[in-house]
C-alpha cells in the first residue's frame, strides 16, 4: 500500500536550552534542538513512515544549513525548504521544575521565514500524492507574507482535495505585523477540516465565545462548515514537572475522551501540542478517530519524556501505552 | 523610595558538586559554586533590588578572586571584602535521590575568613543608610576571631540602631576552637531582634529547652528581652527529593504559621534556609509580618529548584508562588 | 575475624550510556560504565569488606584493559582475570523516564569471556578459605565454553564445602549456541544451596510451573535437595522511573516477606537485582535470614538511585534504610 | 547542467572517539561519528552539490537507525541502505599527539554489512543517470559476500559506462574470511578506471612490486589496461599532530605533483585520504586533471583540522586554499 | 594616588561559540561568552585596577540581565547600563584550526543597543574624575542614534579635557542604516586623541589612502589636528592557529616598533586588539609611550590563549612577558 | 622470572585542573585526577608489570576513598595506606598556553600525610622481595612527622640492602614547619645510591654549589658515597606547549647524554618528571644505564601527550619512541 503523504508548512526555529536545571542566569552552556510547531508534525510522522513534506525558509549561512540538515536527518523531504535573506529564527528555553515554570525567550523577528513568500513552490508537484496538509496560527501571526503564503497553501490544498488540519495555538506575543488573528484566521479555518483549539482560542482567534467545550464547537461548524472534526489537549499542572494530560475530540455529534495520563518527571514538554497532532493526524490517516484520539494522546505523553522538540517516539512505543502494556519496564 | 540597605557577615566557600546524581567515589568531575549561610541571603536580596554588602576575608590567589567574582557577579557591594591569609573555605558535596540523603565533605578549617580580625572595616561607612544586619552562628562556631568580629558587628549595628537577624544554624562539627555555643552565643542573641531557631537550635546554642515552639519562645524572649520575632521553617522529609515544607512565627502573641509546600524533585536544597531568611528579611521590610512569611517560605520552596547555593529568582516568581497562580506553567 | 570470601564468575561488559533523557537517535555523546550480573555482585561485597575475587576473560586490548581497571578499583581480587581471543562485551543503555521503558541494545556475541575455558584456572588457589561462590543463569546461556566452565566451577565449590548461590537470571535473547536452559540449568542448579528466581525463571529454565511462589518452591526442594533458600523480588511498575520493591524468601518452612519501598525518581534500575543479591550474600554471611532479606532489599533499594551497573552505597547507608532513620536526610 | 551524480558502496561504522588527549585506560565517556571510506566520499561530495547514493546495510535497532539518520542528514540518498541481520560495526579511536600516534581498536566483525549481499538492489534505478562509482579495497576485505557485492556493483557499473574509482586501502588486519587481497583484487582492479594507491598497496593486493611510483603505475597499466590514471597522497609524519602532505598523479605519460601543505595541529585525521579521494572525484567530474590534484590535496588537508570521519568543508573554503588566499584568517 | 578611570561607550554582545574544533554543521552545544570591542577594553582594564564604566544597553529580559551580571563580574561600574527595547545583540563563533580560518556569523540588528540614545545619561556623573574614554568604529556602524549617542558622548569628553581613544575597526557588514563611514567617521576622529588603524582603516572610514603608515598618519594628522597618536597591531598569519604579531605607532616624529612575538597554537584571537587598546590605554596612563607599546602588545599576544572575548591576564603576567623572564613555565 | 618490586613513599593529592585551556578565573567545572611525585612513579612501574607498593594515608572520607580507589586501579599494591586524621592534599591546576605559563594553587597544608608517622607499618613484609625504594625532597619538607617517617624507610630498606632512588625535587613554597632543606635532606641522601637533582637542587637543598653539571656530582659523590648514580632532565621552554627535553647522567666517570626531543604541543607536562624517574628506575632494574637513560628520557617524552599525574603509556610505546619507529603513526 501506498504510504500516505503529509505536506506541512512554518518556521523552523533553532533552540537553545540550559541544561540540567540551570537558569539562565547561570548558565554559560547551551544545547542545540531545532523545532517548529509544525515541523515538529512533519518530523513524527516521518519516523512512523508517512511521507512528509515540509515547506520552509533558512538563512543562507551555517545556521540554517545546520538546521536543514537537522530536518534531512529526520527523512522530512527538504525539496521544499528555501534560502531567504533574515536570520534564523531562535528561542531560549530554561526548563521548570517543582513550582517553577518553563521560562521561554523567544527570538525570531525578522527571521528569514517572515520574509519568505513561497513564490518559488511548485504546487503540483509539492501535493502530488498528498494526503493531508497541516499549518498552525503561528504562521499568519509571523508576518503578512507569512500570513498569504499561508492563505495560498490553503487554496492550493483545498483545489486538489487535500486534507487539512490547523492548530489555531493562539500566541499574544506574535502578531505584530499591524493585524490580528481575527483579521485572518477566520478565513484560513474555512479552508480547514480538522481543528485543534481550546476555549482560549476560539475567544482569541475567531471571536467565538463559549464556556464549555461542545458549544464552542458548534459555533464554529455554524460558521466553518468545512470543519468536520474539533479536538484539543486538557492539561492539569500540578507542577512543573507533573502535569495529567487528556483530551476531547468533537465529530459534529458525540464528544469523546481520552483517557488521562498521569506524567512526572517531565522532562520536556515543548511541542508536546505538536505531537498529539502528529498522532492524530496519523491516527486519522490509518484508523477510526476513536483510536486516532488515544494514539494521538498516547504520543503527547511519550513526548512529555524526550528531551529537544521532536517527538522520537515509535508507532510500536506509542501502541505499546495504549495497550498500557508493559510501559516503563526495561526490556532486554 | 529609598531602596533599603542590609548588612552581612560571614565565610563564602568554594562548592565543588558532583554532577547529576554521581557519587563522590564515582565523579571524576566537579561543578563549582560559591555561597555561604550569610552571603546566600545578600545575593537573593540583591536580585530584589535592596543593595546590600556582604563582610568576608578570602585568600590573595585565584581562587578567591574568582569567589569575590561570583559575589560582585550578583551586585552585592564587595567593598568590604578583604584578602586574609589562610586557605579557600571549600566543601564538597553529593546531591542525594530518592531514599539516599545528600552527603557533605565540609573543608573549611584554616580558612582566610577565619583568621580574618575585621580590623580594616570602617565601620561608619559600612552601616551608613543600613536598614538591617544579618549574621548566623556559623560565623562564631568558626574560631575565636569569627566570634569577635561577629560580637563587634552587632555592637556596632546595635548602636546605630540598625536591625539585626540571627539564624541559629546550630552545626556539632563546628566549634572546634576550644569554646562551645552556650559560651558564645547568648550575649550575640542578646543583641539581635529576629531569631530564626528551632527547638534543637534553642538547646544547644541557648541551653534553653522545651518540647514545644511557643514554649520555647517564650523562654527565649525572657531571657533575651531584645528578641521580638521568632521564626522557623518545618520541613518533613518524604524521600531526599521529596520533601514538604511550611514556616511558623511567634511574634510574642501570636504562632502565625504559613502554607505548606509539597516539593519533587527536589534539585539542590542547600541554601533553602538562607532563601527563606533572605525572602523574611525582604518581607519585613516591606510588607506586614504574615506576609513577610509567606514571602519567606515561597522564597525557600522555590530555591529546591534552583542548583547552587543562591536563590535566583526574581521578585515575581516568588510573589506569584505566594498568589498560587500559574505556578509550574509554560510561560510564552 | 577472618573476613569472609566470596568467589564470582562471569562477564564483565562494557556498558555504553546516554546522558541525561537522551535517545539513541539524538545522543551524539555515551557514558561508559562496567558491568556484569556476578561481578557487580563482588564489587558491592568488596566495598562491604568482603574478600572477592572474580573470574572472568577479556580481550587483549586497550578496552579490556580498562574494564579490569574497573574492576581492580573496587577491590576485587582480579588474579583470576584472563586475556582470552574475542572481543569485549558490549551494551548499550537509554535509560528510560515516566510512561517510557528504559532500552538495551546488547552487542556481546563472540566477547572473550564466550571463548574462555578457564583451563588456567588453579582452583584450589581460587578457593583456598572461601565461604561463598556465585553464578547466575547468564553465564551457561553464553556459550558451550562457558556453561562448561560454569559447571566446572560449582563441582569445584562443592567438592570443597563452598556454599554455592545461584541467580536464575533467565534471558530469552540469549541460549543461541544450541542449547536451552532447560538442557543445562537443571544440573547447575543441583550444585547450588541458595536461589533467586521467580516465577517465569523456575518455568523456563528448570520447567517447573506454578502459579504461586511457594507452590514452585516446593517443588525446586524436591527436585534439586540441596537447595535451602529461595528469594525473590517483586517490583510493581508504575512508571520508568517509579517503582515498588518488596522480596520474599522461602526457607523450605516459612515465607518471609521485606517492607516494601516506593521508590522514585530512579537514577539507573540496571544492577538492582544483583544489588539484592550482593545485600544478601553479605546478610546470609553476617546476620540471620530475616536481617539478611531487609538487608538485600535495602542494598536493591539504594542501587536504583546510584548511575551505572555498581552498588557504591556502604554499609552505613544499608543500615541506616533498614532501621528507617534519617534516610533522604542533608547529613552535615 | 544536470549535477554530477556519484555512486559508493561499503560499511558505514560507529565511530566512538575519546575526548581532548584523554587516553582509553582513562576515560569515561565516547564522542558519536559515523564513518566509513566510502560514505565519507559520498557525504563529502553531497555537500558540494553532487547527487550521491550510498549503497549498504544496518543492523534493524536503534543504532543502525541512528547511522542511517546520519547519512540522511548529509543529504545522501538513503535508498539504498538495507537492513540485515547481524551487528552495527565500530570502532574506537584515541586521538595521539605529539610523539603519540592515533590508536584504533578495530570491533566490526560479524556486521550486518558483511553479511549484505545485495539481493535487493535495482541496479538500473541505483545507476540512472550516474556518472561515477567508487569503492575500496576494504568492502572485498571483509566478507565473501562483500567481495561478490563488490565484484557485481563494479560490472554493474562497467556494463553501463560509469566511471569507476578505487581506492586500494590495504589493511592487513582485515581479510579473514579465507581470501587474500591476491586473490581478489586484480579482478576489481580491472574494473577501475581511477585507481588510488601507494606501493604497499600495489605490493600486497596487486603483487607489483617496485620501488618507484611511475615504474609501479607502468605496470599497474599494462596488467589493467582499463586504468587510466593512478594517483597518491604522500604523507610525511613529524609528530602524530603535525604532518605534512602532498599528492601525485601518473596519467600514463606524466607525473604530476601538489604543492605540499605543512598541517600542525592536526585535529583528526581519519577520513583525509577519504577527504582526498571526494575531491579527486570531484575535480575529474569537473576541471582538468592538474585542478583536480590541487583540488583533492586542499580537501584532504582541511579534513585534517575537522573532528569525525566527514570532511565539512564547502567549495568555497577548499578554492580559497588552493588559491592560497586569506587561509587562516578571521572572516567577519 | 588615585586610581585612573576610564569610559567606554558600545555594544555588548553574547557569543556563542562551538567546542573544540567542532564547525557550526556538527554541533549541538554552544558555550556562552560576552563581548564587544569597548566593553573588552573595560574589562581588561577593570583587571588591572582601573576604574571603569562602561555605557552600554540590554533587552529587558534574562539574557541581558545575564550579560550585566558578567560585566558585573569583572568588576566595571554598571550604572551607565539601560534596559531598552530590542533584541540580545548575537555572535557566533567557530574558532578556526591549521589552515581553516574562524568563522562568524554576527546576529546583532535590532540589538537594544541599536536603539539606545543615552537620554538618561547624567554625562557629569559618568565624566566625574575620568581620565579617558574610548570608542571604537563599530558604534557609528549600528544605528543613526548609535552613532549619535557617539558623538554626544565625544563632545562631552572634549568638553570636559576627558583624553580621547578611537579604534577604528572597520568592518565592511555593518553600515547598514543609510549612512557610510566617510559620512561619519571624520567628524568623530577629529574629536579623538588616540587612534587605533591600520591602512585599511584610514582608507575604507577617513578616505586616507597610503601605501605606508608613516604617510598615512602624516595625513591623519594634517587632517585632525587632535591626533596626537597612531598606532596599529602586525599581523602574520602562518596558520589559523598559528601567527606572528607585533605593533608600530607613530607620534608625529618617530615611528616605533614593537617586539615581535610568535602565538602558536593559538586559543581565541578573537578580542586581541581590543586586549591591545587595554594595553596601551594604560600604558598611556602608567608609563612612557614606548613602554606603553611594549605592554600593549604582550597584552594582546597573551589574550590570543584564553578563551572568550575578555582578556584574563593580570599586570604581572603582561609584564612578566614584557621582560621576557620565565615565560611559558610552570610555577610552582 | 620474578618480577621487580618497587616500594615508593608520599602524598597523593587530588587534583582539580580547568579543562580546555580556561583560567581559574573563568571556569565553572574541575577535572578531577590524582598524583604525588612518588605515587606517579608506583602508577607507571605497575602499568609496565613492575609490583609496586604504595605507602600513603588518606582522610577517613569519601575523597581519601576514591583516591585510593584511584591507586588500586592502577594495580599498585594498596595494603600500606592507612587513613589518618587531617585533611585530603588538594592542589588546582590550570594549563598554559603559548606564551603564558601554567598556574597552580597549591592546598596541601594540614593534609592526613602530613600527620601521618607510620607506626603500624610492618616493614618485614613491605620490604619482602622488594628490589628498590624511592622517595623525593617533598616528603621531608610536609611535616616533621614526614621527614622522620621518610628517615625511617630509608633505613629500614639500607638494611635490607634494597637500593634506593631520590629525586630532590627542591620546592621553596614548602619546608614550612621549622626546618629547611639543609637541616634535614643530607642525612636523607646519604642513605640514597641514585639521585635526581640540578645544580638548584644541589645549592638549595646539599648546600653544594658548582655551576657545572659534573663539578657538582663530584662534590656530591665526595660528600655521599653512596651515591652511585647522578642524573637531571634538561627543558627548554620555547613556550608553555613547546619544550624540548633531554637528560645527562654522572656515573663517577662519564657524563652520558640522551636524545632531545622537540614536544608540542605539550598536553600536560605535571608528572613529567616522576615519568623520567619510573623510567630511569624500570630501566636501571633490566637494561644497562644507557639504554636506561634513554628509556627514561622517553617515557618523560610521552607523558607530556597525556592528561592527569600518571604516565599512562605502555612499555611498547616507549621502546617504539627509542627506537626512533613509526612514532606519531596512526596505526590500523
Amino acid at each position: 500500500m501506498k504510504p500516505k503523504k503529509v505536506i506541512t508548512l512554518g518556521e523552523v526555529m533553532m533552540r537553545l536550552s540550559t541544561q540540567g536545571h540551570e537558569r539562565f542566569l547561570q548558565t554559560n552552556n547551551y544545547r542545540v534542538y531545532y523545532g517548529g510547531a509544525e515541523a515538529n508534525v512533519a518530523i513524527a510522522l516521518s519516523q512512523w513512515d508517512v511521507q512528509t513534506a515540509h515547506i520552509t525558509a533558512f538563512p543562507d549561512n551555517d545556521l540554517g544549513l545546520a538546521a536543514c540538515r537537522y530536518l534531512k536527518q529526520t527523512g522530512v523531504d527538504t525539496s521544499f525548504v528555501f534560502k531567504t535573506p533574515g536570520r534564523m529564527g531562535l528561542y531560549f528555553l530554561e526548563k521548570g521544575v517543582m513550582q517553577r515554570g518553563s521560562k521561554v525567550v523567544y527570538d525570531r523577528f525578522d527571521s528569514s521565514f517572515s520574509h519568505f513568500d513561497g513564490a518559488h513552490i511548485d504546487w503540483d508537484l509539492l501535493f502530488k500524492d498528498a494526503d493531508w496538509f497541516h499549518w498552525t496560527g503561528i504562521t499568519p501571526a509571523l508576518s503578512q507574507k507569512a500570513a498569504d503564503l499561508c492563505l495560498k497553501a490553503l487554496q492550493e490544498a483545498n483545489a486538489r482535495g487535500v486534507r487539512v488540519s490547523a492548530d489555531i495555538n493562539y500566541r499574544r506575543n506574535l502578531w505584530q505585523y499591524g493585524k490580528g488573528p481575527k483579521d485572518v484566521m477566520p478565513e484560513l479555518i474555512s479552508l480547514s477540516n480538522v481543528v485543534v483549539a481550546g476555549l482560549e482560542d476560539f475567544k482569541n482567534s475567531l471571536d467565538i465565545k463559549a464556556n464549555e467545550y461542545v458549544a464552542a464547537c458548534v459555533q464554529v461548524q455554524q460558521q466553518f462548515p468545512n470543519v468536520e472534526i474539533l479536538t484539543t489537549t486538557e492539561r492539569e499542572s500540578i507542577r512543573a514537572t507533573h502535569n495529567r494530560l487528556k483530551a476531547i475530540l468533537w465529530d459534529g455529534r458525540n464528544l469523546l475522551h481520552s483517557k488521562s495520563y498521569d506524567m512526572t518527571p517531565i522532562v520536556d514538554r515543548v511541542g508536546s501540542g505538536d505531537a498529539f497532532m502528529a498522532g492524530f493526524i496519523y491516527g486519522m490517516l490509518h484508523m477510526a478517530k476513536e483510536d486516532a484520539l488515544s494514539f494521538a494522546v498516547a504520543s503527547a505523553v511519550l513526548k512529555h519524556g524526550i528531551p529537544g522538540d521532536s517527538n522520537l517516539v515509535s508507532l510500536e512505543e506509542i501502541q505499546q501505552l495504549v495497550d498500557g502494556e508493559d510501559f516503563g519496564k526495561l526490556l532486554r
